[in-house]
C-alpha cells in the first residue's frame, strides 16, 4: 500500500486533539482528513494551524465521506457504543476511546455491529503500548518470570478529578481502574474470575458525598490461578505513580516510574530524585503515538488490532464486579455479573 | 544499676543460639548466665566455646536460679504459654519468640501471668528494628507522608520450609505472615478490623496436600480507615524479598531490600545488581541484636518493652482471621474471632 | 512574526537528515523550505516522502534563494567554515554542526565572517539541550550545588568508529570529546585554563596505528579554581555512558544514563536492569529538536542564540591543547594554543 | 590451632579502641592479652568494661611478654617505623596501621627488619576489605570485565579534619588520598608508573595557609596501559562518598555509598533517598573486623597476609610522586621518586 490511510476524528476534546497532533506529526502511514466536534467554531483555528481545513460540527460528515477509511471516536464515553455501531454500518475501521460504555448491553451491541460489519475495532488502552508495562509485558511472554503468582500494580493519580467528573464518571473503577483492569489481564496473560474490592474515601470528603470513594485495593482471581492486587488513590502528592509487578515461578518483572530527568541532586538534605512525570500526558505520551501507529498498521496489512474489542468489554466487566464487591463487601465472580444482565 | 541485667535462656535451637551469641558479643548490659535445653550435652561445645559453661537439660535450674533475672523463652511454639506462667510466677522478666501460641486461649492465659506477676514481657518481632522498616515507620510517625491511607507490605522467602515443618507450623498466616501482620500495625499505627485473604498454592503441590498455601494477597481494613496490603510467597527465586511501603496524604515511604553489596555490574548481559540478601538470618541479623538491647534496656530503666504481651496477640487473632476469611472466601471481622473464642 | 521561519539545509547525510525530519515533525514554528546535497539523486525519494520537493546539488540555489532565512549547515567539517562565510554573505542565519572546523584560523574567519554580516550562528552542542544534563547544569545556575569544585564527565561510546573516520576526523578529542569539552565549559559557567591529556589504546591497535588513541583521562583546569575531568572510551559493551556530575560547595548533581525502559528483572541470576540507550541518535534524540527550536526562537525573537560562535571556537581550543599535551606529556595552557596561530 | 591468637595493641587513641573492641567482641579466633597507651591511666576504665586488665604505659611491656604472639601498632605515624623493627625484633607477627612512614627510607628499614625477623607484617589499608569495593575487585579478578582500562576513584570526606592535624599529616595525599592509591592498585592489579595531580584550595583557606590543598584531582599511568582517576575533596557536605569504578573491555563493575536504611520518600519535595554513613567508622565499620580477621587467620595458618609491607611501601611512593606533581606542575614517574632517595 502506497498510499497513506485515511483517517477522520469524531470529537476534538483534550484527547481528540492529541490524536490528531500525533497523526499529523508522528504517525507517516496515516493522514488526518477531517475532524468533527459539536463544537466546531472553537477549533478551527488550532486545526488550521495543524494544517487541516476540514472540520465540520457533523460526525456525518466524516461517516458519509467515502474517502475516509477509518474514524477516531474521542467523544464523550456516552456516545462511543452509539458512534461504533453507526460506523461500523458506514463501513469505517473504528479505534475508540475506553470505556466502550458503562452499560455492558451497549458494549455488546456495538460489538456486534463490528462484527456483522466485518470492520476493524480498536480499543484506546494505551498503556500497553507504554515503553516500561511493555517491557515487564515482555518478560512475561519470553518467560522470564516464569508461570505468573502475583500481579501488583500500583496506579496513583497525582490530583483527584473535579467533582463534576466524579459524578458522571461511573466512578473510580470505571473511569480510573479501568485501565489497571486492562493492565492486569495483559500481564497476567489470563482472564480475571473474581474480585474483591476494598474501598475508603480518604482524599476528600467531597468525592464520598459524590458517592464515590478515592482510595482502593483490590484483589483479583486469574483463571490460570494467579492473583492480581491494582492499589488506587486519586491523590498522590508527589507525583503520577504507575508501576507494575509481575512476580512468577522464575523471579519478578517490575517497572518503575519515569522521570523528566535522572538527575540525582546530594545535599545536606538528602540524596534527591526527580518526582515523576506529571500525569498521563506526560508519561504516556509515547504510548497514544504507538497505538495509533499499530491501528494504522492492522488495517493497512489486514490484522487483528493489538487491543480488541473483547479487550474493551472485559474491563467493563471487572469494574462493575469490583463495584458490587464494595457495595456487598464480598468477593464477586465476574459470571455474576455477565450472567445478571 | 550498674550491674549488668542476668540473663537465662530457654532452648538453645537456630534461634536460641542466635541469641545466646548476640548477647554474649554484642550486648555489653547484659550477662548470659545459663542455658536451658533438652538435648544439653549436643549444645555443651558450642556453649563452651561461648564461655557459657552453666547448661542444663532442666528449665527450671534456670527459672529456679534467683541470679537469673530474666529469660529468653526459644523452645517450640507450643512450650512458649506454658514457659511464660511458670517464668512469670517464678518473678522473671520475660522475652518470648513469637507467636506466643496458635491458641488465643493459652495465649490470653499467658498475659494474664505476665500480668499478674508483674513482669515485663516482650515478643520477638525482630522486624520492628530493622534499620529499613524502622526508618518507615519513623518516617510516618514524624508526619512525613501525613496520615496513612496504604500500607503495602511484600513478604517473600527464597525456599519453602520443609513439609514437616508446614504440617505443624499452623500454616503460612501463622509461621509467616504473622510478621506482617505485626508490621502492619506498627507501620500504621491502627489496629486491624478486617481481614480478607486470597490464597493458591502456586509453589509446590505438596504443600497444598499439606492443607496450607504458599502464595498470598491479604487485604486489611484499619480502625483509622487505611487499607493494608500483603503479599506472601514461599519462593522467590531472586532471594528474601522483604519491602514495605507506607502511601499517606503527604507522600510515601518505602524501603527497599539489602544487598551483599551495592556492586554494579555493566556488560553487554545488561546492568546487573546483587540480589537480596539470602534469608532472615543475614537480612535481619541486626535486628536480632537490636530487639535484646532494647528488652535488656527497658529491664534495667524499668520502662515498657518495646513490643508488649498484647503485640503478641493481636497478629494471632488476625492470623486466624486470615485462615477464616481464606476457608470461606469473605472478609471476616477481628471481633468475630475474638468472639468465637 | 506570524509566518515561519524559512530553513534551507546544506548537506543530508544522517545528521542532515534527522533535522530535516525533526523541523518537518517537531518544529512547528519551522518551515523547512529546500535541500541541499551533492548527492541529490539518493535523497530524492526521502525527501519526496517528507514532502520536500526542492532538492538540489548545488548549495547556491539555497544560499541564493530569498525566501531563506536561516540555513543549517550539516555537511562535512572541513566544509563548514566557507559554508558560514559564504552564508553570512548571503544575509543567511546559521546552524552549523560542531566542529566549526579543525583549524582554529579558519574558525575564527568564519566567526568574523558572520559578526560582519550581523547574522545569528548557532552550532551543534545538541547535548547542552539533553534534558539531564539540562538538569545538572540546572542545578548549577540555581546555586543548589554551590560554588563548583569538581566537574566530572563520563563519556564512552559503545563501538568505535570505522578506520577511515579514525583518520579524518582529526582523532579523539576532536571528534569526540570535542563534545565533553563543551559540556564542562557549560557545567562549570567557567573557561579552561590548561589541560592534561593521558592517552592509551587499550581498545582496538588498528586506531594506534592510524595515529589515535581510543581511551583517554583529560584534567582541566578552570578559571574559577574548578578542575574538570573526562573519562572517555570508544567501546563500552553495555553502550553509551553518557554521565555528568558537578560536584560543589552544596553538594553535588549529577546524572545517569537513560534506558529504554525502567524494566527490573529479578531472577536467580540477578537484579537486572536495562542497558544505556543505544548510541547518540537514541539517547540525544529529543536534544537534536530542542536545539532546533531555540535556534529558529532566537532568530524570530531576535535574541541570541544559545550556543555561539565563541562556544564553537573555544573547544577546539580544548582539543588542540589536548592533543598537544598527549603528545608532550605535560600540562598545556589554552593561551599556548591561542598564541601559537 | 586450638588455641587462640594473643595479641598486645600499641596505642589506644580512637583506631586502637576499635581494634581493641573488635577482637573482643567479634574476632573468636583471638585474645586480647594487653594493652600499652602512654596515657594508660585514662584508658583504665574503658578497658576494664572490655574486660582487658593489663593496661601498661610502657609498650616494651606488651613486646617482652613472651605470651603475646602478634602485636597491632596503633601509635601515631611517626612511631610505626620504630615500632615495627622493635617488635619484629622481638619475633612478634606485626599489623600496623597506615601509613608505615612518611619518609621512604623510614618504610624500607622496617620492611628489612620484618624480612630479617622472618614474621609477618600485614598494613592497615582496611577498605579493600569493604563490602562493596571486595565485590567489585572480584568482577576484575573473575574477569568480568575484562581487561581494565580506567579505574575511577571518587574519595571525598565529608568535613576536613582540624588545621593541626593538616598541618602534621603529611598532606592531603598522604593522609588521605594514601588511601586511594592503594584502592587502586589492588583494583588495577598493576603497578602505578607516572602520577599527575591537580590541586585547589576551594573548601577553606585556611587549610591552604597551612601549605596543603583539599580539593584534587590525580591521574594515575599503571604498567598495564590502564589509567586511572582519583578525585578528593575535604569536604562533601551529604556526607562520606566513597565509590569506585573499573572500567574493562567486558564492561565496568561500580559500587555505590553505603547508607544507614534503604528508604525512600517521596513527597511533594521530590523524591529522597538517605544520605550515605557519616563518616569511615560507619562506612567501614565491618571492614576493620574483616581485615583483623584476615590477619589472624594468615598468622593461624602461616600464610601471607592479603596486605603486605610492599602493599605498604608503595602508596607512599605515590603520594610522595603526587606532592612533587603538584609542586612542578608535570606528570612525575614513580622512579623518580624511588631514585631520588
Amino acid at each position: 500500500m502506497g498510499e497513506r490511510l485515511k483517517i477522520g476524528i469524531i470529537g476534538a476534546g483534550r484527547i481528540g486533539k492529541l490524536h490528531a497532533e500525533n497523526i499529523v506529526r508522528n504517525v507517516p502511514k496515516a493522514e488526518l482528513v477531517a475532524i468533527a466536534d459539536i463544537f466546531a467554531d472553537q477549533i478551527k483555528e488550532w486545526a488550521d494551524e495543524l494544517g487541516i481545513h476540514a472540520v465540520t460540527k457533523n460526525y456525518k460528515d466524516i461517516l458519509n465521506n467515502p474517502e475516509i477509511e477509518a474514524v477516531l471516536i474521542c467523544s464523550p464515553t456516552n456516545t462511543h457504543a452509539d458512534f461504533i455501531i453507526e460506523a461500523a454500518k458506514a463501513g469505517k475501521h473504528i479505534f475508540c476511546e475506553k470505556p466502550i460504555d458503562l452499560s455492558v448491553d451497549k458494549v455488546k451491541a456495538a460489538l456486534d455491529a463490528v462484527k456483522a460489519a466485518g470492520v476493524k475495532l480498536q480499543i484506546g488502552f494505551n498503556r500497553r503500548f507504554d515503553h516500561n508495562h511493555k517491557a515487564v509485558r515482555e518478560a512475561v511472554v519470553e518467560g522470564r518470570v516464569g508461570k505468573p503468582h502475583i500481579i501488583q500494580i500500583t496506579s496513583r493519580d497525582p490530583a483527584p478529578p473535579p467533582i463534576e467528573y466524579v459524578k458522571s464518571s461511573g466512578g473510580l473503577f470505571l473511569d480510573m481502574t479501568i485501565h489497571d483492569f486492562d493492565m492486569a489481564r495483559y500481564l497476567a496473560g489470563s482472564e480475571v474470575e473474581e474480585v474483591y474490592a476494598a474501598g475508603a474515601v480518604l482524599v476528600d470528603p467531597a468525592i464520598g458525598e459524590a458517592g464515590d470513594i478515592d482510595t482502593a485495593v483490590i484483589t483479583l482471581r486469574f483463571e490460570n490461578g494467579a492473583i492480581g492486587v491494582i492499589n488506587n488513590s486519586r491523590k498522590a502528592t508527589y507525583g503520577y505513580d504507575q508501576r507494575v509487578e509481575v512476580f512468577g515461578s522464575n523471579g519478578s518483572a517490575e517497572d518503575q516510574n519515569d522521570t523528566p530527568s535522572t538527575r540525582i541532586l546530594s545535599t545536606a538534605d538528602g540524596i534527591i530524585g526527580e518526582k515523576p512525570k506529571y500525569f498521563f500526558l506526560e508519561r504516556y505520551n509515547d504510548s497514544f503515538v504507538e497505538e495509533i501507529k499499530e491501528f494504522v498498521d492492522a488495517v493497512i496489512n489486514d490484522t487483528d488490532p493489538p487491543v480488541s474489542g473483547e479487550d474493551g468489554l472485559k474491563p467493563v466487566l471487572i469494574a462493575l464486579a469490583a463495584k458490587k464487591s464494595l457495595e456487598e463487601n464480598r468477593p464477586v465472580k465476574i459470571h455474576e455479573i455477565e450472567n445478571s444482565i
